[in-house]
């Protein structure tokens, strides 16, 4: 049996409840045209005969045909009389935008939330919220803002802000990432975590799951929903509220009680998922998922880097726990039969300031240590531009040398050096279209050395972890 | 006296040994013809008449007038002999961007080195380097690469490394940051870490100094001389060898025995010092200072944040030893006098979505909070851009709220909203656009909540171990 929010998140018709001419394009109502929403939309809003073109109706009961889904933009006032219209009307699920329910923290406010629970209940209506921008379905053309990426991908997202839903889906897209589905879902009075959790985890269009969570409404339910999960596809969290002041920032966000966070941590850590700092290591730790292979090898060859990048290349990666591994000495007496003076020289990392201009020798090494079993992954940094513009600033040549064309171990690139000059519109058009080159190879790029080492590291112990625990079952 | 660096480091005449017609703009004579140099300039080259239009001395011997410094690019065998030719011209200091000494592991180059300290020591002659980019002195128009930028500014940075310190002066540039001098000093056989210190110690121009060190040479000295810096400005130092890989890769870049970084950490810590991770940090840092006052209140008031930035920001500056004070109760009962409606649910971070298009309650919050001795330093997001390109993305408007014109305490601006886009020319340029005036307001900039809790915690750190070295003696 399929699970229950598949037809939920793929509705074939749309109400917008509070659909109005006074919000920029009827709230809700562009979106679904913007990503092109095949299925009827339907505004409704009892002051207007007529929203953004669309005919305009009074109530959910004067929609003429069926109403899978609706959106609530109605003040919180009106939102309990919504419910019993969809109820009547067998609407399958109303996602409320309409916030001030519990999140204000007066009685009166989370007593009219229980009611809306309640009635939903009885009717049999889920519900996705309330206090949140809903659903992002790219593949069904469902989105919550204008302007979102319309192709699908692997990424599938649960976040109970949906600020940072946007967040997280624009600067994942800046590292060539795509979504299969994207919902937030807010003080989740009805559906939570665990649903969205469970539905992830059956759905074959996603392969890396990522999660915000304020609070968990059902801890046990969620560990074991959470171990069913990493057996099948990698989840990362981002927790909000570890702190006192953030606790106080979840219960007027979202009437979360975040609860101890080393406690989660654990759960989570030993259910097998992977536990994130900020928006930036979530994003960093899809693109490490989506484009890397399921690996549990530390042994790491790095090129490409100056001497300073070099060095400190190697102890970031080190200190993250990986194996920046010494060269060989089979492959030192190799370059020493091809008559290589810097054989006993050459380092890894390796250092390109030593060519001083003959890169051959490094080119060899480069390609001795990628065809050895020492090293199983690669960093490599793409050559950066240079401060008078030329040198490295052709296309062609830099993407010619990229590593990842020269193996099939996995590589991931650095593209720091090209936020390391005075800005120019030349460098950053060069420095996007290498990035877009690279999307499209499926390389794993990072900014800086710190995030890569990290999220690295971080997939090996996923892995490591997951084989373990397979071991020991 | 003045330190013996001043006069060396701001040379009136500079020979360029082994310039060059077959090497780009003759080596190093294009950066000094692009920075402005105003002294004379020599080429010298025995198998030249000219270079790059000017006259060329087949010694540094032939050269008619006094040459205060020469630049080396001569190959490490002809390095000897031109220190000799250099002593008889009583030069004040040879930058040896020739390489291939210690570095290589070999014991006829580490020998050949020696013998050229000795050479220099005995004739009076101070040596930068070997092996490295040397000097970067925008003031005196002396620069080691084309594009530099050509405006002097408070930061003095000391790098073993010259990849590195162009990494460094470039990234510190995008953030609106200008270097005193900038030197990259290679293997350190004669002047080391220590006089480069202490001379940025006592240089008027310097207000915050940055170090990149793989090796010290004199750690006595060194500390001793830290005492004494960090007590007139901040420095910080980015270690590089902090690893067993790491170690490895400063032997063969520059001859540098690491030696154990708990221990180095230990007696930086102890002096006063601040460490950092990566260049990134270590440019971070610069930032804090160069903007920042000597303060040392922890209590913050975080501002500008969708709900789930509010969340984890929360987080991120409370964990970093920060304190995310609570709204006090006499702004709650003075907004309640001014029938605030939301007097009771607001929090520090200010949720903007709680105020559902009506920002009165929010600014006259915020105007509270800047006025309350509860609150001595702000956090607050630049209002980004929004997914169709309207709302926040007129430059006037953005300006008009931003924080730091209305208060006089510090202010800490957070452009990450510009990254979580997709990208688009337009939103680059506003996010430039806005990133430079905030550098011309003086106001310390960052793109990630975690990058700006990380230095504003250390710089709090350094303050407050200031004082209470101060108090202790």
């Amino acid at each position: 049996m399929s699970h229950q929010l598949k037809e939920i998140l793929s509705p074939g018709s749309i109400a917008v409840a509070g659909a109005s001419e006074k919000t920029r394009g009827g709230g809700f109502l562009s979106p679904l045209v913007d990503l092109g929403f095949q299925g009827q939309i339907y505004p409704v809003n009892p002051n207007y005969q007529e929203v953004s073109g669309l005919t305009c109706y009074p109530s959910i009961k004067d929609i003429p045909g069926n109403v899978d889904y609706v959106i609530s933009s109605v003040p919180s006032t009106a939102a309990l009389d919504l419910m019993r219209d969809c109820v009547e009307k067998a609407v399958k699920c109303v996602h409320y935008f309409t916030a001030r329910f519990s999140e204000t923290g007066r009685p009166a406010d989370a007593a009219l939330e229980q009611e809306i629970l309640k009635t939903a209940r009885e009717g049999g209506v889920r519900i996705i919220g309330p206090n949140c921008m809903g659903l992002y379905n790219p593949g069904a053309g469902i989105s919550m803002n204008i302007g979102m990426p319309e192709e699908s991908g692997g990424v599938g997202l649960a976040s109970q802000s949906g600020g940072t839903l946007m967040q997280i889906v624009g600067s994942a897209a800046r590292r060539g990432l795509r979504f299969s589905k994207a919902i937030s879902y807010g003080n989740a009075i009805d559906l939570n975590e665990c649903d969205y959790l469970e539905y992830f985890t059956e759905d074959p269009d996603t392969t890396v799951i990522l999660m915000y969570i304020e609070g968990i409404k059902d801890g046990a339910r969620f560990i074991a929903a959470l171990e069913k999960a990493t057996a099948a596809k990698p989840v990362v969290i981002l927790k909000g509220g570890r702190s006192d002041a953030g606790t106080r920032a979840t219960a007027s966000h979202t009437a979360s009680l975040a609860g101890s966070y080393s406690v989660f941590q654990g759960l989570v850590h030993g259910a097998g998922g992977v536990t994130v700092w900020d928006f930036d290591e979530l994003v960093d730790m899809a693109v490490a998922f989506y484009y890397l292979p399921s690996h549990t090898s530390r042994n790491l060859g790095i090129m490409g880097g100056s001497g300073g990048n070099s060095v400190n290349g190697a102890d970031i990666f080190a200190e993250a726990k990986l194996n920046v591994a010494t060269i060989p000495q089979d492959i030192r007496d190799r370059l020493n039969e091809e008559d290589d003076p810097n054989h006993d020289w050459y380092n890894n990392p390796i250092d390109g300031s030593i060519s001083m201009g003959d890169s051959s020798g490094i080119e060899r090494l480069m390609e001795l240590m990628t065809e050895h079993d020492d090293f199983q992954t690669f960093i490599s940094f793409i050559p950066g531009p240079r401060w008078d513009g030329k040198g490295s600033s052709d296309f062609e040549s830099i993407m010619e040398q990229s590593l990842h064309y020269k193996t099939d171990k996995p590589v991931i690139m650095l593209s720091g050096g090209f936020s390391r000059m005075p800005e120019s519109e030349e460098m950053a058009n060069l420095g996007s279209r290498i990035r877009q080159q690279l999307f499209d190879d499926g390389v794993a790029t990072y900014a800086s050395m710190t995030r890569a080492a990290h999220a690295l590291s971080k997939l090996i112990d996923f892995y490591e972890y997951r084989k373990q625990w397979a071991d020991f079952q």
